[in-house]
């Protein structure tokens, strides 16, 4: 079927099961039920007897308790980015251990996972799911079709509403826990392998069926501060190391020195200026790129310039946003990951630096998820095109490089998302008449601001209005793509085989697009 | 069926339904579903119209949006205490709109509520379950037999279990908001009716069908610090007032200076310090009576003296729990309620005062609540038994005049529950053959401590091993009921009617005892 993103769609994908189809940003936003979830008991000392211990001693001593068995599915969250031990650590055991056919069901897959390319070429792993999914050895094996299921991509606000109707059913969750106590509560601030907050798994902690919680710095009884929960953790693992300090964050993020960045950030700033964005209660979020901060940069000069107070920043939070927060030009931030030093520390002592769970920042089939109330999103890209529709799954070769992480949350949740990009990308024109995968709707994108000027999406006929005596370079998207197809000239077209490597959905569930197995 | 407190219970009770016996306080510690949620969704902007906003008008518009209709059950929580303004607010509408057949769920009944009696007498209220019911008009109007059903008297614990494993099924839950903004985020801690952390209905937020947030402290978004999160809340009502702020929170809450609340407690502290409970890692638990914080202070100088370092102080929190922490004789407070002003202003602010959902606190159906944690337990009674069965439920002229709350979910968490009383309670021996109701079973009561002498459960062969040497004087429980009936002789027996006008389950949700209607 031809969804409402121009794509044909099978009904059903082998390996992925019956095609929910992508009907539009807002049209799968009806009540939905959260499932049951299988509750464990620990039960308490009966005074004479001690009550039950979460200590376990090993990974196997782990499958064993929770009868681990072929076809599970198993869950990580990428906190630790590429510095993760845990995941490696786990599924070398139950590659080791002979099982196959197991999900993995992680939030982000990174460079340093590259052990699990074995286990997917061997069966062990025959399904990945995640919302990240960084270039590397894992995406490379997936985009050459190793993986014997299609892949599936999923938002950051996608896979909570997953975790929480049953669409993703978590047989073990596994929390990497910089920080935790004997009775299972953990936080994600403290310890030697602090990384910020946990957020992306609080959902598996709440649905999974097992709950397990690897850790290289066990607390006296109790940690504090608590993100999980002893009521919702089965095991407490502890382990050396659970990651690479270096792989885990970043010491420090930093506007870009570049100057294109700096000019596409200024206009991306100008632009809500222009149209009226910066003003008292607005709230932001933006990435950790160079570029994005420099928006961050221009957006705080404005807020400074014009006495604005705003709500509350949100992320993927860097030492900017941080700043600001302290500053007083945000009330508070909504944090969902830390990338650097500054933000793991605030998150762990500020607050009114709150941690959110997944399913609070962009879960759509909830009473209202944080990007409802987002006013300004700036967005990356590695593709758009001339309808809006954003790539950030696939280059445009074909491999996968990426996932939706929040794009398509905060695109459909903001009042307004501003793409920022560089008009060539890799030598290649950034805009296209088609992007090679659609991970966030062109509904849902309203500027895209280049450094070779900025189209503005038609659909927003009120911005158009308010910017008509704009100085900014503005344009069609066409034009865009003219300019940008004029340096770079047009690339042959890639070729696929009809194999389907990843399916791509959209935060509500639906199918917005599938990844095809480029030819050789 | 005679259950395990021989009790004599039908296996069916009108009104209520199949009974599960209770089979003993450890007995009923199997696995358990949390059952699904019909969720609700709440839509954004689709960036040219406004997104679904939350606030209502007025009750009768909420009652509209959420179908109202004869039998539903809506839950209230108390901690507004005796200052609650909006549990009569919603059921005078209810009322006056002529619905009937109505479960008032509420987590606590007092006195304040008085005019509910009015609707329990005309069928507008058929049902009432609660945790705890402050001696009053409503408890004395269900003691007198007016409600249809029986009253359902829960623990803090098992309350949140009913609600999650769907035995208590809320269709709309509303939330009394000392501060909220227009998104439906809460906290109890801040704003003119502040009354401390909201722990008790965290699960009906959760697990409802609608959510309403009524409050008079209506802030800008975000509100922060959050107990309850805006994906839960469906509706955001604002009103003058929601409590009478001399209702809410006493001032102060002091130590007794009472002689003989002395004695008992510092008997209590010296029999917890020779059997070796104070030492490091410790937790402990006591109520906000003037005895219970005597025994505070006992053990407090008994930590400062052996320099010790404990874990954490629960409750039900007062000052004296709130000082302990700042000297740091704790690491950390898990909360439930806040009795007075120093400790919702410690609750909103000290990041080591943690709230904890009624569910982390008390549900035994959750993989370790935090009474699994807890050392040492003071609590009251108005009876107990040759048994050691406690009594807080009814008066020994079986009239209703409290319920569980934490009772029997800390006695049976506790490594060392103590009751600590005066022998000779409104003229009456304390101890007697058989309780009016049980409440908390004596397998997890495991001292009795009153002004003439101090009985140790015989199952506790270690603590009476420890003890043999002690100067205390230590009894047997039949020793100090024959002190007690040679001062205060023995009370004739009350007579009761057959009509069961209350229902106690144990915390894992067996029914450990029935209370009936007194003969006039």
């Amino acid at each position: 079927m031809l969804n409402a993103v121009k794509r044909e769609i099978p009904d059903y994908i082998e390996g992925y099961g019956e095609v929910r189809h992508f009907k539009g940003a807002y049209a799968s936003l009806d009540n939905r039920k959260k499932v049951g979830v299988n509750g464990r008991t620990v039960k308490p000392s009966n005074k004479l007897q001690p009550g039950d211990s979460k200590m376990v001693q090993s990974i196997e001593e782990i499958l064993e308790k929770v009868n681990f068995h072929d076809g599970m599915t198993v869950s990580f969250h990428h906190h630790l980015r590429n510095g993760d031990y845990v995941l490696n650590m786990v599924m070398k055991v139950i590659h080791d251990k002979g099982f196959k056919d197991i999900h993995l069901a992680a939030t982000g897959v990174f460079a340093c996972h590259e052990p699990i390319v074995e286990y997917i070429k061997d069966g062990t792993i025959t399904c990945v799911s995640c919302n990240y999914m960084s270039p590397g050895p894992v995406a490379k094996a997936i985009t050459q079709g190793y993986l014997k299921k299609p892949a599936v991509f999923r938002s950051h606000g996608g896979r909570p509403r997953a975790v929480e109707s049953g669409d993703l059913h978590v047989d073990v969750a596994f929390i990497a826990a910089p920080s935790c106590d004997e009775y299972g509560n953990v936080n994600g601030t403290h310890g030697k392998s602090a990384c910020g907050v946990l957020s992306y798994i609080y959902p598996d902690a709440y649905y999974a069926d097992h709950v397990v919680a690897v850790t290289d710095n066990l607390v006296p009884f109790p940690n504090c501060p608590i993100e999980i929960t002893q009521d919702l953790v089965d095991y407490v693992y502890v382990v050396d190391s659970i990651g690479d300090p270096n792989g885990i964050v970043s010491g420090t993020t930093r506007v870009t020195t570049d100057p294109i960045g700096l000019k596409i950030a200024n206009s991306a700033a100008q632009l809500l200026d222009e149209a009226g964005y910066i003003e008292d209660g607005m709230s932001f979020q933006t990435g950790a790129g160079g570029t994005s901060l420099a928006v961050a940069a221009g957006v705080r000069e404005r807020m400074i310039k014009k006495g604005v107070v705003g709500s509350f920043g949100a992320g993927g939070v860097t030492a900017y946003i941080v700043q600001m927060l302290e500053e007083g030009l945000f009330r508070a931030i909504f944090d969902v990951q830390d990338f650097d030093l500054r933000s793991v520390a605030s998150a762990g002592t500020n607050p009114k630096h709150m941690a959110m769970s997944g399913s609070l920042y962009g879960n759509p089939h909830s009473c209202g998820p944080v990007v409802n109330k987002l006013s300004i999103m700036i967005l990356g890209a590695t593709e758009v095109d001339v309808d809006f529709n954003v790539n950030v799954v696939t280059g445009s070769d074909g491999t996968i490089m990426g996932a939706s992480g929040g794009h398509n949350d905060t695109a459909a949740g903001s009042k307004i998302s501003i793409v920022v990009s560089n008009l060539l990308k890799g030598r290649l024109c950034l805009v296209r008449d088609r992007v090679t995968t659609v991970t966030s709707p062109g509904e849902t994108i309203d500027v895209l601001v280049t450094d070779r000027g900025i189209a503005i999406n038609p659909r927003r006929t009120d911005l158009l209005e308010k910017l008509k005596d704009s100085k900014l370079p503005i344009m069609t998207i066409e034009e865009l793509k003219k300019i940008g197809e004029k340096l770079a000239g047009i690339p042959d077209p890639v070729e696929y085989t009809d194999h389907i490597v990843g399916v791509v959905e959209y935060r509500d569930g639906t199918v917005i697009d599938v990844v095809y197995e480029p030819k050789k």
